[in-house]
């Protein structure tokens, strides 16, 4: 390594007991000597995004969270019920490292060229254990950001850009014109709704509460439906009509949301219908839930057709599909366009210690919209 | 026309009412002259299938059913529940023909030569309105018999054989190698495991009674799982494991059913894995819906990863989507093994009059697996 920082940092740990105790800690662990084609990461900024909280608290009920150890170790436990204790086999007695993505500087770099050409350099970062203070990582996961980036403003390169992007390529792939979003009032939210207005793409925005329509609204949405209001199924058929649109991103996946969107689609198509069809349309309707907002079942009153379906969608699996050159062009826009369209706010920067305080996961733990944390696992410490 | 029919013919009618009426009875309609391309057809074989019960009962709760009319002219009446009536909208006030699929005796032929060398064959039909005694069609839409073959035997040449053919088709376009399906001792199910044991495809069946699993094992399945048994679960996983299905066809709809397929898909697909993911297997899970045994809300306990989807699939879209020339295909086949593979059993054969009475629609009506009642127009008529 090229520089002074070898040794050992704190790293963020999640672990599943088998006696159904989730441990939450900080471990010192070495700093590995970078391969040829790596480079070691002091991680600055790392999102605490809703696909974290999966791995970090697992299946917790974290209203039994307690914390020991000390302010500047602190040890959080919770426990899991035992139902939920199946679905965690695969990582049972597991320390996890966590945090999917980050942004830091290059502090250390292996032989090649192209890692020495990084030494020093502000990087978003892609790769799990990110909630580090240092990370070793091969420069093919490395995104150099332009010069004068803090790590704060491409601490999020990846998740929610790459993600809301990818809705807008799978729906010009599948043959769609417009789309649908729920809980739209997200960080992801925003982002894709800049998007779609840059892009003149159609979107449809379900939220929930007053406040989020007024803040969608505020932001340039054109079309926001409340499902709360008495009015919605007539609402969002409305806004279907005007916008056409044929496929939904769903982040909430439990309950009645998904089969309510493929009803409305189903009428907004139906209003142009000359004959009768007891199949119903032929014009596919489609829902890919990306989250898991409400853990409890889907529930799909049949109501739309034969032409119709749901499933999962994933970020990482669609790059895959797309290839790396389809890839390479997501990425690229998101660099150029970082301090626009894909620019993130953050409610509160916090260090490693303070993600283990109570009083914090209560509030970034809890998967609402709009209230965003920021890791910084070196916080206070200098770089 | 050639021949001395002309004149009338029976035809059974469905109608619903705006005053939530359900009314099927009997109309006296003119036989039409057929165009060049078109023959006139003595239909004297037409299943019920349950696709067909749709559109002729609607949205009607049978157990309303009454009876008037004479014996020779019968009417049925019954009720729609209020509630269902937005479903009913497309069709009230239309009086329609039934029937999709049929068989019988070209008896008229329009000016074209391939419409000429039809006259006297036997042929198979599909396009609706079967439930006739006469039925103008185009030449297209009639499957010519081989000598020798009876109006009954090859009256469900289209929906059953090409039904099953391409959930097999289907399989092996979208990338699995082996099925499940459920309601498995149907008609279409049997022959569903024909085309599977001839092909070699691993199948796994779905059934509710004990009954039904001797059926099919009687026919020489390898794998049926009764979900009403409490080992149902396990069982259907080992039957994955050893098949290695992703990909099922259901015909429930409605209930727990599809998501515990993906369930055991995913704790098959698990057995092999080698380290956790917590958005679990990446192989995609697909079932898709045909069928609506069961009309309730379809719920799905997601505990099968992101890599699945749950949708609709219809025979029409699918022939459309695979294009012309791959759908003749299957229907050659069709004709090729029509006493073998995709021979079709009857439990009674009853004219038209016969299936207006409320006895024969109380067994015929109730969508049970097994039972096929098969309407010859012109039953008791002579040719």
């Amino acid at each position: 390594m090229d520089t002074s920082k070898t040794g050992t940092g704190l790293e963020l740990r999640s672990l599943v007991k088998e006696n159904g105790e989730l441990e939450v800690s900080l471990v010192s662990v070495a700093i590995p000597a970078p391969g040829p084609d790596e480079v070691v990461v002091r991680i600055e900024a790392a999102p605490i995004n809703p696909s974290d909280l999966g791995l970090l608290f697992g299946a917790a009920d974290m209203a039994t969270a307690r914390q020991s150890g000390t302010p500047a170790n602190p040890v959080v436990t919770a426990r899991i019920p035992e139902s939920l204790m199946k679905s965690m086999a695969g990582r049972v007695d597991q320390s996890m490292p966590v945090g999917n993505e980050g942004a830091g500087v290059v502090v250390g770099a292996g032989s090649s060229a192209e890692a020495r050409t990084l030494l020093g350099r502000t990087v978003a970062v892609f790769g799990g254990a990110m909630y580090s203070q240092y990370r070793c990582i091969k420069i093919g996961q490395c995104l150099p950001l332009p010069e004068g980036t803090s790590p704060a403003a491409g601490a999020s390169c990846f998740v929610n850009p790459l993600t809301s992007l990818g809705m807008v390529e799978t729906m010009r792939r599948e043959g769609h014109t417009a789309l649908v979003h729920t809980a739209a009032a997200s960080n992801l939210g925003q982002m894709l709704n800049r998007i779609c207005i840059r892009d003149k793409v159609g979107l449809v925005n379900i939220v929930r509460t007053q406040q989020q329509e007024d803040l969608l609204r505020s932001i340039g949405a054109s079309h926001v439906c409340n499902s709360g209001a008495p009015t919605f199924m007539q609402d969002l058929t409305e806004a279907l009509v005007a916008t056409g649109a044929t496929l939904a991103f769903d982040a909430v996946g439990g309950g009645k949301l998904a089969g309510q969107i493929l009803t409305c689609m189903e009428a907004a198509l139906n209003r142009s219908a000359t004959e009768y069809s007891r199949y119903g349309s032929t014009i596919h309707k489609q829902v890919y839930v990306y989250g898991m907002l409400d853990t409890g079942p889907i529930v799909l009153n049949r109501s739309f057709g034969f032409a119709w379906g749901v499933g999962g969608w994933l970020l990482w699996p669609f790059l895959q599909k797309i290839g790396p050159a389809s890839a390479q062009k997501l990425r690229e826009r998101v660099v150029a366009e970082l301090k626009t369209t894909f620019a993130s706010h953050y409610t509160k920067e916090i260090s490693l210690a303070e993600a283990l305080r109570l009083e914090e996961i209560a509030v970034y733990g809890k998967r609402a919209t709009g209230g965003k944390y920021l890791i910084n696992p070196n916080k206070g410490i200098g770089g």
